[in-house]
């Protein structure tokens, strides 16, 4: 028989996939003798029966948890319900992977008129029962039963006016009393029923909270975002309460063992007297730095260091922690590793290899790839913050610089994004609901909270820079707007600039500068290095990314779409004329004028990318792609090219596809138009023999795109070489180049044998390859995607991250195939999976030479082989 | 070393493949001591090499074709350009299939200056002789080297005019020989050099010409038509010349040994005294039956009956001969197993069975599958052609009924078919230019030309039916008008009908009647029964469509699209109003409204199947196909909703996509809106519930469309069958039902295995597989598919004949994987492709339990499902 729940001491850490990380940690703090209270985890697994059993806990599970209740009852010396000395618990998820602010937590479970009678005879504080018995009412109506907690508020205000009190504290005993035999009235009228008196009821339903929370729409967009399959599931934690509210030898915190900003090795963190622990994540009250504490308690502080330095010890890695002090006795409420800015995650990395602790290849395992984004994105110039207007200071929540026009809601956020607008997202404070405003503006500020309330956390997670607790600024946010202390007001969509470094913020948009990779970055990069098999490239279409990309440490240019090489105001204008060209001559004359400047690109990208490979992909797009579409625009666009709107229109009537991603497109076009892959090739090889004159070695990989036969590529291939070689020739010089192709295709895939025979190397373009293998365009799937989320059908994204039961196939397929008939095939990626840490995890594991990635993807690319290729020889 | 030209003593009717289909009769025929002039095959590897070379004949290959001429010119006695008695030599193109008025032919090559000295000696006619040279010259002028043949024709015009003759008949000896002089001029005109007088030069331009017309338009549509390869090349039979055209005691003639229009045991043809094979078959001058050679010259006649009867008895099939009578000296120029109609070879194909010259397999193998089709179209009504209004009669050249607007040439009827109407071809006489016009037309009616006219043979083999040579017509071709005798006259766009069955030509639409399968075809078709595996199902949306395909054969339904049920008009006012719904309430109000009639609609059709099993599509199409697209129309439709027009555009706005066919449609719509899967469950189990309550048997199969991941089957299922089995336990009745899925997305197929846990039945929508395979979708890849015909990249439509190495691939992995995990899972095809031969024959190979295809098609299928399963024992 399967055992669904384990007390603490029953766990420890490597059970994290059963018992979930606070649960596999709270075990092993216990075993290693830390002062944790007493409780027990029911399992994963129970929550992934929850969902089997369609969302009904069952009997067997209730009795194994209402079995270890009794355990802990004994062990306590409490019983729930009773008239003396009640068991009261705290009921908080704990999955596998840390999901902050993610689930729900309910405390004070077990509360009940009995209970609270029997609290009041054991803690002597009638008011501090009530007003724990009331909030548990509140908390339970709205965490599990999913009632809106506004009644219960508006009722309190009510309460506090009658009683002409400004604040909660304020309230008497008597009024607390009052309160909750208000509270459990509404929660009647609301719920149809009598407040559950029962604390085993109130348990299983408030496990059952928990598990349904799982699924909660927040939870998967938060699963989505980091790749966290949904069939994990969580696991619940039934704790003994401990109180940092009952009074000023009580306390609660949250530290880390380094500063989570900097890395700095010195405990860093926070904490309130007389408090308890949601306040101070939820950055209600701003609370006290942790080094206070050796002022209020130092025996507390020393007991507390121990541990910290024992936990890090233990962990090898930087240790998140939550305390409880109650009546001068410490406990400790969770540990795990911490969540930390990239720069931070750097130099723990380093310093912890540099201390002996952990060895380089560890230390690569211990970076999130993503996280360097953080460090890639441009910062302020010194100038510019020299002359910048500081409006406000708050504190320096999460690093980096963000710059845009300011909304209040994340949903204003979001549509602005969708505009292409940059934003920053202003609240009070940020909950859980606002995570996807969060990640989609350049910047997060908050008047109230600290450093780990949760637009901190979450803020320095996603690598978004945050200044929170900016208490200087008021902001009204019906009104939607922000007050300087000056007095200056800041509308919806009026500019500021963040430093999540300073704290500081800036009135209008402050310049930006390019960031770089020295110091620990540098050698941690030179570590990654070293681990890796594969080649990173770059997709750039311009100089100036590739050499971007090479600073990044870009070893060639996986893909030049040479399209964006068109759309100045004059090119765009021969390119249009040549698009309009009604015969060849026309044609080929509009092309004759567009070849100098592309050939003239494609000198300054050879010289900018030597001695690198250079990957130039023909053109792609459909034509109609390139016209004007309103006719006030067709007109003026006729009248340039001298030609009648009439035909002209007409062009573009003719042109229009009924499904443009499935059209007249890729080598579909050199098919059509053999002179545009003519021209073309004149300027590959042209520039080639002229960057060689310079004495600049250049080998250009042409990449024949779309294709899904044999014959096609047959077709282009000979236009190619044709030209090349007569122009090779007639230059007298040696030049070698290849001819290749994209597999986006899936029949490209499933005959890449055969293709093999002619192209020199594969490129996968993972993005057309999973809408053609999915049957989805990305332009049009966003319509349907949310429900495939919500639902549970998808949980991540198959255009970030590579399908690979689906798309992987095909790219795993097309590799042996293409590695079967010819050895030594260059194998790549350069879709948008190039850039994604898990994708890249599978081109390794299927062998691929290199990814192919945007510039600013480089570094996390290099690490994320690295971490590929260190955990592909570990299996 | 290869051979590559072979003696046609050298030859026998097994070497097809090599000598092509003539060459190697012409070779059969000599061996088996029939007339037949001398002659040699340059074989079809030739052909290949021709075109591995860059198009040259490689010196290899010509030095071998000098030497056979040097062989001929021994075995004849005559000599190339020879003073005395000149060597003159046919030229003619046979690839291994007969390709009719595909390929070019050029004849008296070998005339020149001296030559015509010689063969005026030889022949005693200087006037045959000259005339002869005057009609090489055009025709090389022509035929090999592609000028235009007007300059040559003006100038006969204007000879006539001059010497005021109205027939080239009436021009004398001299005036033939200053019109040769004159042809010689204009050739040097136009070519810039003189017209070649070295008969070897000729004979290589020649061949090469034919080599090349292997690769002209009208063969690559043709082929593509007919399924032939590209790779298959020509042969070019090079044969000593014979002559019908010197005098009354000469003649040339076509014969087949049986009725090609009836299937009639009797000898059947037509031939024209003292003319030249061209002249029969292009359809100038109208022809004498066979039947009056025995006046004519019964000695000649007696020795052409014997001949015929034992090349059938030989060939073991009707036969198609083409002979010329020199000087009283029968010539056999041409054998091959005649083409002929549905109705004939089917008649033809039973009959030879009960003579017990062939086996019923045999018999199965002789008829194309996709001849029926002219027999399962409908034919004239008996009233109807009681009432009609007969205006003209001519040839009964290919049976059946077409009806429909005039046109005057081929574009013009391409054109107007595209734009959905029925037409009518109407020419003076078709030409090889004409074929895709003829196969667009409902049928075709010719002035000039007798039955094996140009027009009629094509027409015959295309299944169309045709009037041909109905000379009391008067065409006016640039006018576009046609004059009854009676001075009625009709232009573009007026309406006829014709009765292919009886040449009669009708004014206006006559009614037509279903055709009905008996006698011979019965016959037949039960053979092809005994013979087959694989089930015949058919793609039905409507109760007389399942009652037709029923007729026809079908053994269930394999597609019932159930969108097509929602046309009616007020059908569509409540589908409108479903999607047009806001709520989900708004939906399932307009949902109810629908039910009524989907059920009915399924009990018809479960009603009209039984005893076989009915396959129901879920809703495919994305909604917005449903909406209206222009402004006034959605002001109509939202007044009648009673909505606001600018909500009704918002949400038709909304539903716009940029790739529809990658859009929002299949399951994806189940999954967003599971209320209309629900609604659909419904109306199949209601229905099925109903007829089983009237004790008919049904077990109803529900087709999920565009699965990609097993999730998206597992959610829709689970709504059938909590909706399904809810309302079986409700009625107390037995009802079985199947849930199973398309595999139309390339995903599918990749994961089939998994798949198949759920789903109990698979269908290969071969028509989406192919677009995503491909990545082209069909309504946009007819703009580039015919550049891709003309540079020889695809051979066939991939969505008319299914491509083996990549969708077929897809379509083999995922039977293999779904009987993997599910040995008995039924396997079927429902695209388009279910109806094609060459793709039936794929899906015999793959094993697949049935094909399901149109009503018109189950005949075709059954006999192709048949050809596979016998050609597949064979192998």
């Amino acid at each position: 028989m399967a055992k669904y729940v384990y007390l603490f001491s029953e766990g420890n850490k490597d059970m994290r996939d059963l018992l979930g990380g606070k649960g596999a940690n709270l075990a092993e703090m216990t075993n290693i003798g830390m002062p944790v209270p007493r409780g027990f985890t029911i399992t994963t697994e129970a929550c992934t029966n929850y969902y089997e059993q369609k969302e009904t806990i069952s009997e067997e599970i209730t009795n194994e948890i209402l079995s270890k209740v009794e355990e802990l009852e004994k062990m306590t010396g409490k019983t729930f319900g009773d008239k003396q000395n009640p068991l009261l618990v705290s009921v908080r998820s704990g999955a596998r992977a840390s999901m902050p602010g993610m689930m729900d937590t309910v405390l004070n479970l077990g509360l009940n008129d009995d209970g609270a009678v029997g609290f009041t005879k054991a803690t002597q504080n009638k008011r501090f029962v009530y007003d724990s018995y009331r909030r548990f009412i509140q908390m339970f109506a709205d965490v599990v039963k999913g009632y809106p907690k506004s009644a219960f508020e508006r009722h309190l205000d009510e309460i506090k006016e009658k009683k002409k009190v400004k604040f909660d504290t304020d309230l008497t005993e008597e009024d607390m009393v009052e309160v909750t035999n208000d509270f459990k009235r509404i929660y009647k009228e609301i719920a149809g029923e009598e407040f559950p008196q029962d604390p085993k009821v109130q348990l299983i339903e408030a496990v059952t909270a928990v598990f349904r929370s799982w699924n909660n729409d927040r939870a998967i967009y938060y699963r989505r975002m980091n790749d966290i399959p949904s069939s994990w599931g969580t696991a619940v934690n039934v704790q003994e309460m401990v109180y940092g509210n009952r009074g000023n030898n009580s306390g609660t915190g949250v530290a880390f063992t380094r500063n989570p900003a900097t890395g700095e090795k010195k405990l860093y963190g926070e904490y309130l007297i007389n408090a308890q622990g949601e306040d101070v994540v939820a950055g209600i009250r701003t609370p006290e730095p942790i080094s206070k504490l050796e002022t209020d308690m130092p025996e507390v502080y020393k007991q507390f260091v121990e541990i910290a330095s024992k936990l890090e010890n233990h962990y090898k890695d930087m240790q998140d922690m939550e305390f409880t002090i109650e009546n001068g006795r410490l406990f400790m409420l969770q540990t795990r590793n911490g969540k930390r800015t990239a720069a931070a995650a750097l130099k723990i990395a380093v310093d912890l290899v540099k201390e002996g602790m952990i060895t380089e290849r560890e230390a690569l395992l211990k970076v999130e790839p993503k996280q360097l984004d953080a460090l890639l994105h441009p910062t302020f110039s010194t100038e510019a913050l020299k002359k910048g207007e500081v409006i406000a200071t708050g504190l320096a929540a999460s690093p980096g610089a963000g710059a845009g026009k300011i909304y209040f809601t994340a949903e204003d956020v979001i549509e602005a994004s969708k505009r292409g607008e940059d934003t920053i997202l202003v609240r009070l404070e940020t909950s859980p609901e606002d995570i996807e405003g969060m990640n989609h503006a350049k910047g997060i500020l908050t008047i109230r909270g600290g450093m780990t309330s949760h637009a901190a956390v979450v803020a320095r997670g996603m690598g978004r820079c945050c200044v929170s607790g900016c208490g200087e600024l008021k902001i009204e946010e019906e009104k939607k707007t922000l007050t300087t202390k000056n007095g200056k007001v800041y509308k919806e969509g009026d500019e500021i600039s963040l430093d999540g470094s300073t704290g500081n913020v800036y009135n209008g948009i402050l310049e930006s500068v390019e960031p770089s990779i020295s110091g620990d970055f540098e050698t941690f990069m030179t570590w990654a290095d070293d681990a890796r098999r594969m080649k990173i490239r770059t997709n750039a279409d311009t100089p100036k990314d590739a050499l971007q990309a090479k600073k990044f440490g870009a070893e060639g240019i996986g893909l030049c779409r040479t399209e964006h090489m068109f759309f100045e105001s004059e090119r765009i204008f021969n390119f249009r004329r040549m698009i309009a060209a009604e015969t060849l001559e026309q044609r080929e004359e509009a092309l004759e004028k567009i070849l100098p400047y592309q050939r003239a690109d494609f000198e300054e990208l050879y010289r900018a990318m030597a001695p690198y490979p250079v990957v130039i992909r023909y053109l792609d797009p459909p034509l109609h792609e390139f016209l004007p579409k309103e006719d006030n625009e067709i007109k003026e666009l006729a009248a340039s090219l001298n030609m009648s709107f009439e035909s002209l229109k007409s062009r573009v009537e003719s042109l229009k596809e009924f499904n443009p991603m499935m059209g007249h497109r890729g080598c579909r076009l050199a098919i059509t138009y053999p002179e545009i892959a003519k021209m073309q090739t004149k300027a590959v090889i042209e520039a080639a023999i002229n960057v060689t004159k310079e004495g600049i070695e250049v080998e250009p990989e042409i990449m024949i795109p779309l294709v899904g036969d044999i014959n096609e590529l047959k077709y282009v291939k000979n236009v190619v070489c044709e030209t090349a070689d007569t122009l090779i020739k007639e230059s007298g010089i040696v030049l070698k180049y290849q001819v290749g192709t994209m597999i986006e295709i899936p029949r490209a895939a499933l005959m890449a044998d055969v293709i093999a025979n002619e192209a020199e190397f594969f490129s996968f373009g993972t993005n057309d390859l999973t809408q053609m293998t999915y049957g989805f365009s990305r332009d049009d799937a966003g319509k349907f995607l949310n429900d495939y989320y919500a639902k549970g059908i998808f949980e991540s994204d198959p255009f970030a991250k590579i399908d690979e039961t689906g798309v992987g196939a095909l790219v795993r397929m097309a590799a042996e195939k293409g590695r079967s008939v010819r050895k030594e095939i260059s194998l790549g990626v350069c879709g948008e999976h190039g850039g994604d840490p898990a994708s890249i995890e599978f081109c390794e594991s299927v062998g691929l030479d290199y990814v192919s990635c945007s510039p600013f993807r480089v570094p996390i690319a290099r690490l994320a082989a690295a971490q590929a290729a260190i955990k592909n020889k570990k299996n």
